[in-house]
């Protein structure tokens, strides 16, 4: 019998899995659980028939019959991807943001180009990732797999806190680490929900650029905008410190896995300066050779299709999860009805992006969760899930993108009173739901 | 400027690109370097066409629209993969190899399978990997970028020579290190197209398990046999040490990025016995989160039109390429007129895959690759490019897999006179040309 590492028993390894152990075993449940996008807004079928009509222009081959062109696509190609041009429009188009297309690196979803940085960027022993918290898991569970150390700084409404940014700085420099990078989503955060504000945004590439650190940039989100102007991207407000790491799963659909990163910043490998990209290709080439060009190119039919312009596509989605967001945030007013200021109980409220949170005056642990999915049958997500350590331990994660608009009233109903019985019977004081 | 890991800068990490360099560099060249399925047997249109009609089927809802069905493919699913059972199930009929689908982890293309194997398998500090020699690089190469250190052992004309094998393993354990797993293709390995023997397969399975060795059974090419019975799979001969390394690129298309390994083997994790699937579906929902859904309903289509039997369609196929092997060798046997027992330069005849070993009287270096490209406009890889040391620099591999018919014999004609000349200035005897 051969024993496998340690690492691969860390509990942070199996938060996935335990969401979706949670939601198979009540599947007559609300679930506020799982930040997925709406299948009822993907376009499959459109987007594989713009695949067949522009396959031959993907290619630069205009004249080229369709079933000669997929095959030509369908070969082995360029490692760092086929759609770079078409990536780079888009993301002038819609953000106005010019980046090389040659330094775009096409990847397996975002989560690929995460392992990526990490593989490249990161001499376990020395380099330390710091990431805001409460945290996405897919960027911290890998960290740990590879071995590499984490530190958490708090993310606050309007971002990331920067003084305790500093001092974790300071700290691990003591130690004799280097802080590589911070890891943030600073539009519609997963899980809080959280927008980083422009003055935050600011300051942070300041204290970056002085510190020599780089930032990833996550920003899955940034598209369902449903109220008020885009703050820019970190990546605009300082191209040299910033990677920006994209990705099409929640504007087109997942089961595209196409992500991105923008490798323009320069390293030094062995004494010479690259860009990222190339040492990105380097990695790419050994965990997965490529990404599917033909997933590549029907995405790039897409953006051919609509102009390089995503805006009005995403509009659509934007009503729709508005009027989802809408929805839960009145049912919260409706059923929640206590004491803001007194009760513990409160939450955000996000201005796009698919995640509240909400906060209650007693530890919402993974053993809360099931007990408010046995009692009441509705599925929520500890933020403690999402946390390095122990902290956050007094909220959840409201997924509202993929809840049936006649579930969110009766599922935030039926929480109210499950955060009322429990409140009651842990000794918390709730004030006098009116 | 952030200072990069050195080992990113090893040349191993080079070697792919430097393939993809010399031939854009030598566009009007003849190539025999290209290890690539032909893109004209590729049948993606078609297998379009297929997703859309089985997609229901696939989703488990026969009765549900087309385009519903490929919405509810495209969401977020399952780490491990959607066709499991469907793999299984052509794993069982064409090869008569029984595995339970719970433990098969589909893969971006086979190189994942790789990458996750390393990630999961080994300690770095104490696990060793052993591979055939010369070697894919793709598997040494991913192990350098993950700090594994990995140790060679000859590949003989009937397979792995075990005595060094052996030796290998007494070295390692010595020295206080674990030799974690071997690394072979035993069905027309690339790159020397060589086949292992039944008897060499039951003797490395015996002693695999006598060591407590796993065995990675890399099988890209098997089903391309183009002559003679296949020996059984080492899968087949021992099931609990062999993980197999599945692949569909060169059986179907590579643009569908779809591999797998075979999870069954038992490991320790943490004191507790699980199936490696499990461990290795940490690593997936890490590096990738999982395999596109469409392009693994594609290949599913496929699967399901063919009754679960890839044997007809393979047939086909193998056709395509015996075709350009016997080509290529009988273009040898007219050009390559040395005394095949005096001259130094002798050739193997591989049963199947896309590779042929041909051997020659002087270093055929990457000096002498660019050589060739620059006097007759004919590239070869040098076979010392698979190696992990200075072995083998004096052959080079020939694919024939892409060449056009008209190409090969003019290809082997020009080399020959390469060979001839560059003999006679290096100094080596060829005997007199017939």
């Amino acid at each position: 019998m051969l024993n496998v590492s340690e690492r691969l028993g860390e509990p942070i390894l199996d938060s996935m899995h335990f969401l979706n152990e949670i939601v198979e075993r009540y599947p007559q449940a609300i679930s506020f659980a799982p930040g997925r996008p709406s299948a009822d807004l993907f376009v499959v079928d459109e987007s594989l028939e713009l695949l067949r009509k522009h396959a031959p222009t993907i290619l630069g081959k205009p004249g080229l019959a369709t079933d000669k062109a997929l095959n030509e696509i369908a070969q082995y190609g360029r490692t760092n991807g086929i759609i770079h041009h078409h990536v780079a429009r888009q993301l002038l188009q819609d953000e106005g943001l010019t980046i090389d297309p040659e330094h775009l690196v096409i990847t397996n979803g975002c989560q690929e180009a995460m392992f990526i940085l990490l593989l490249t960027l990161f001499t376990p022993s020395r380099d330390v990732l710091v990431a805001t918290e409460p945290v996405y898991q897919g960027i911290t569970a890998a960290a740990k797999l590879l071995g590499i150390q984490t530190v958490p700084i708090c993310l606050r409404a309007d971002g990331p806190d920067l003084d305790e940014l500093s001092m974790a700085i300071q700290a691990l420099r003591r130690e004799g680490k280097v802080p590589r990078a911070l890891y943030t989503i600073p539009d519609f955060d997963n899980p809080s929900g959280n927008t980083t504000s422009l003055q935050t945004r600011q300051r942070l590439c300041a204290l970056a650029r002085r510190e020599n650190m780089l930032i990833f940039e996550d920003s899955p989100y940034r598209m369902l905008r449903y109220e008020g102007a885009p703050p820019p991207l970190l990546k605009a407000i300082d191209p040299e410190q910033v990677v920006l790491l994209g990705s099409y799963s929640k504007t087109l659909f997942p089961g595209l896995r196409i992500g991105y990163l923008s490798g323009d910043v320069e390293v030094s490998l062995s004494g010479r300066v690259v860009p990222l990209s190339e040492v990105a290709s380097k990695a790419k080439s050994l965990s997965s050779i490529n990404t599917s060009p033909l997933m590549q190119a029907t995405l790039a039919a897409q953006l051919i299709e609509k102009g390089h312009r995503l805006g009005a596509h995403v509009a659509v989605l934007a009503d729709h999860y508005r009027g989802r967001r809408d929805a839960l945030l009145a049912a919260m007013e409706r059923h929640f009805r206590f004491p803001r200021d007194s009760s513990g109980v409160h939450w955000n409220r996000p201005e796009g992006g698919f995640f509240v949170t909400v906060h209650v005056p007693f530890e919402f642990s993974m053993q809360t969760m099931r007990e408010c999915a046995a009692t009441v049958d509705v599925i929520t997500v500890p933020l403690s899930l999402f946390a390095f350590a122990t902290a956050h331990d007094r909220a959840m994660r409201l997924s509202f993108s993929a809840v049936p608009y006649d579930d969110i009233d009766e599922g935030v109903r039926r929480l109210s009173s499950f955060v009322t019985s429990f409140a009651a019977r842990s000794g918390s004081r709730l004030g006098i739901p009116a």
